[in-house]
């Protein structure tokens, strides 16, 4: 084999080695390590990122890309080889145009704003917030002037989640989610108002048997998986083999279980990568909002659908006798599958998650744009919930505040969430194309088929193509609203007695 | 400050991030790591180690330590800054003594002959481990002649586990303890051979609330400290603030209680660094012998002495009442001070530890001079087993191939054992002298005043002082083996009734 392509392969190697161990270490961080160890665990973090930021966009590595521009038009564009090239290519031209103190600054400003919003949120003070908020938001302006002049300055932001991603693109299909999804809410609104949750007790300890004995039919296993609690589960790991995701439990809530089964879908995408891709670049998930699709597909595809409920109802009413002894699947089902408009993005229901997502994405193009006051937020927030959802918003703390994702520079993330949405809908209407029978393996209690056909015309892949590129592959078309509205409208227009649903 | 000093403690502040990044993974390596994940968290711990070394033997370190001669002259002996330049320099002197492709030659190997060791010593079979220890004998070779000649080139890696320690010096210090110790067996073997340790049933779940509640007396808390089970019980962590212990526990032993009460002694030398010393090659215990006193020290004669038991073996009976509630305590104290000649080191008594060291010491430097043939190992083992403990070594397993040591490549690491146990009974000495009512607060449950001592005298200077300089510092004189013999034949002829013991 090529030396340089050898060469390359090595140094990549160990900058994803530095990158796993930091990724280890941020798992340790919120699931095992004493509180008191913080400040030297964020000095570890900073000097890893440091080190492999810095072996990254060192001049050697533009060298060997350049020394292999024949290497890679002289093999497939979807080798192994060609891919590593390209992508890497693409991730170095990236890399190189932010200035390190530029990148320190932004690295710094977030560990800082971090605190500030806690606190903030805590006494739902918005002010407080509020100076930490203009950094950011200034510091994103500085990283959009470092990169060459976009349509709209959020592609900028938006390709760092999803790899050539174009706002324009998004905004087109939100806005008919939008409507879409706003007047099935406004349909069911009266229909499904009624139906709760269900709410336990479900003791914590039987949770956690209970989610194991579903994961397990998912494809988690104990060789290569672990489960842990924490306060906000995730997905993370140190390789293919090491997958790891927490999960997070209240007794009188059966939401761990889906927050379970929604990492688990997380932990398969970057499990099924193939092995020979492994520290490489190229081993993990494509972008945000295909990751997204896959836990999306596994907590609401597989994990809100009938033929799941019945193979495992039975067996939950076992597990949780005094809750659920008495109930019928059929009270049940639409129970897991609620139509409430909420305050909280994290726990909202399938119908109106979308309009949190859209109602962020178009205020960080305004503030971007400076089409609205910072200060100005959390009144423009009460609106748009009210005209979205139709709910007030009581304090800060619900409304604007109810994020992280601010406090961390992070603008341009939230509209991977709807498209995980969206892609997993359109990824499930190829799949029961392909397997006919795939409701009755649920019913079964057997998903494997699920999980293979998912490993090869997805997982395997791991970051080899972009976002779009992926989509056309799997979906055999572009990014699509369609598949998703119609599972929405069918599913929940069904269970809540809309006439328009389908039989 | 000095702006080099400044960029020295910079550039060793990202060292030591590395490195203790590395002992986060290696502690999730051995505890919570799915075994799948073994092949990359390899590669990751090597990437870690080769960073760290390649940024520690620079030219620039160099240079700067240079610029830092004047600081360090002008500075105390003891102060933060000359000791950090002192030891700096002595660590990357050393360091850039070994050529890259060796270090990388004795890490590969150490890797490759584990693997074997276990296969080895799971079917007893030596001639199987043979080749993989002769490669780490030579290499060993190879290592030595990096340094300037020495007296004995077993000092050579003595000195990378005790800084400045000679071979000879242990040596007559060994004989001293084979003599000695010796006798002791031969005088104590017929009065003590039929006490055994107490054998439970000691529900596993009840032995770790148990030993929670010794340790938390000894200094460990939740803030600052976790304690997890694993198959061999060790000491690391991130940083002083983050200490992690691991213990073992059997249903029919208390072993795992004194293997905790151990390994807490090493976690509180690491925690009571002083904290201006985090993040500096300084913030550790000076050497393996010392940190070996510290363990020793809350295992032995801490957790095995009589008024440590009038405090604990009332809330032990509670806790174990069908085991021991109708034991006294005149029966239960000989009972964790047995004298029974055994082939295990690790499972060894006070009376007969050392002699397992020795052994290997011994061996260790005939090995190295070339006077015994490596495969004559199992024969000359036996026989110095029986010649030491008076016990006949059954196999192999039991015998030669028992400690991963040589496997690892550690030759010169067994000798610090003893160090430790030495040391500790020196250090116990001049404690006695400045807390005379000791033994009353251990008595009524109470540590702390023990526990700040070390801390003052001992754990806040960490790696400032060579072993050395430790012990004269601490014990007002050189390593010295009499304070040790006195503490065995005091305590164990006391409990084992030898006449010569004092009443």
């Amino acid at each position: 084999m090529n030396a340089a392509y050898t060469e390359l392969k090595r140094r990549l190697a160990e900058i994803n080695d530095l990158q796993k161990a930091r990724g280890v270490l941020s798992w340790d961080q919120q699931t095992m390590m004493p509180p008191r160890g913080a400040a030297v665990r964020a000095e570890q973090l900073a000097t890893l990122d440091g080190i492999a930021h810095e072996r990254f966009t060192s001049d050697e590595i533009g060298r060997l890309l350049d020394q292999l521009e024949g290497l890679e038009a002289s093999q497939p564009y979807d080798s192994d080889e060609a891919s590593l090239i390209r992508v890497t290519r693409r991730d170095w031209e990236k890399a190189r145009r932010v200035p390190t103190d530029l990148r320190a600054e932004l690295t710094r400003q977030a560990s800082l704003a971090l605190p500030v919003w806690i606190e903030a949120r805590q006494k739902s003070d918005f002010d407080l917030f509020l100076p930490a908020l203009r950094t950011n938001v200034e510091l994103r302006h500085r990283y959009i002037d470092c990169f060459e002049p976009a349509d709209n300055p959020y592609d900028v932001l938006l390709d760092d989640f999803e790899r050539g991603m174009k706002t324009e693109e998004v905004a087109v299909v939100f806005e008919r989610i939008k409507a879409e999804q706003g007047q099935l809410i406004a349909d069911l609104r009266d229909r499904a108002a009624d139906v709760a949750p269900p709410d336990g007790p479900f003791p914590i300890e039987k949770q956690r048997e209970f989610e194991l004995s579903v994961i397990e039919r998912f494809g988690f296993n104990r060789e290569a998986w672990r489960i842990d609690p924490t306060v906000h589960p995730f997905a993370s790991g140190g390789g293919i083999n090491d997958i790891r995701i927490t999960s997070r439990y209240v007794e009188n809530s059966l939401e761990g279980l889906f927050a379970t089964m929604h990492e688990t879908g997380h932990g398969l995408y970057e499990h099924q990568v193939a092995p020979e891709l492994e520290r490489t670049p190229l081993a993990r998930g494509t972008s945000l909002g295909l990751h997204e699709s896959q836990s999306r597909l596994w907590e609401n595809l597989v994990g809100r659908s009938l033929p799941f409920w019945r193979f495992f109802f039975p067996r939950l009413q076992e597990t949780f006798a005094d809750s659920l002894g008495g109930m019928e699947l059929d009270e049940f089902y639409p129970r897991v599958n609620t139509v409430r408009p909420s305050l909280i993005r994290v726990e909202a229901d399938e119908a109106t998650y979308n309009m949190h997502i859209i109602l962020r994405f178009e205020l960080e193009q305004e503030i971007l744009a400076g089409n609205v006051a910072l200060e100005e937020l959390p009144e423009v927030w009460r609106a748009r919930m009210e005209q979205y959802l139709g709910i007030e918003v009581p304090d800060d703390r619900r409304g604007v505040l109810q994020d992280v994702h601010w406090a961390g520079g992070h603008i341009g993330y939230f509209p991977t969430y709807a498209l995980g949405n969206v892609i997993s809908a359109q990824i499930w209407e190829r799949i029961l194309l392909d397997i006919p029978d795939l409701y009755g393996q649920f019913e079964e209690g057997e998903f494997g088929q699920l999980r293979a056909w998912l490993g090869e015309h997805l997982h395997r892949h791991g970051r080899k193509f972009t976002p779009k590129e992926t989509i056309e592959r799997v979906c055999g078309g572009p990014l699509d609203p369609e598949p998703y509205l119609r599972y929405l409208r069918d599913k929940l227009g069904g269970i809540h007695g809309l006439a328009t649903a389908k039989a």
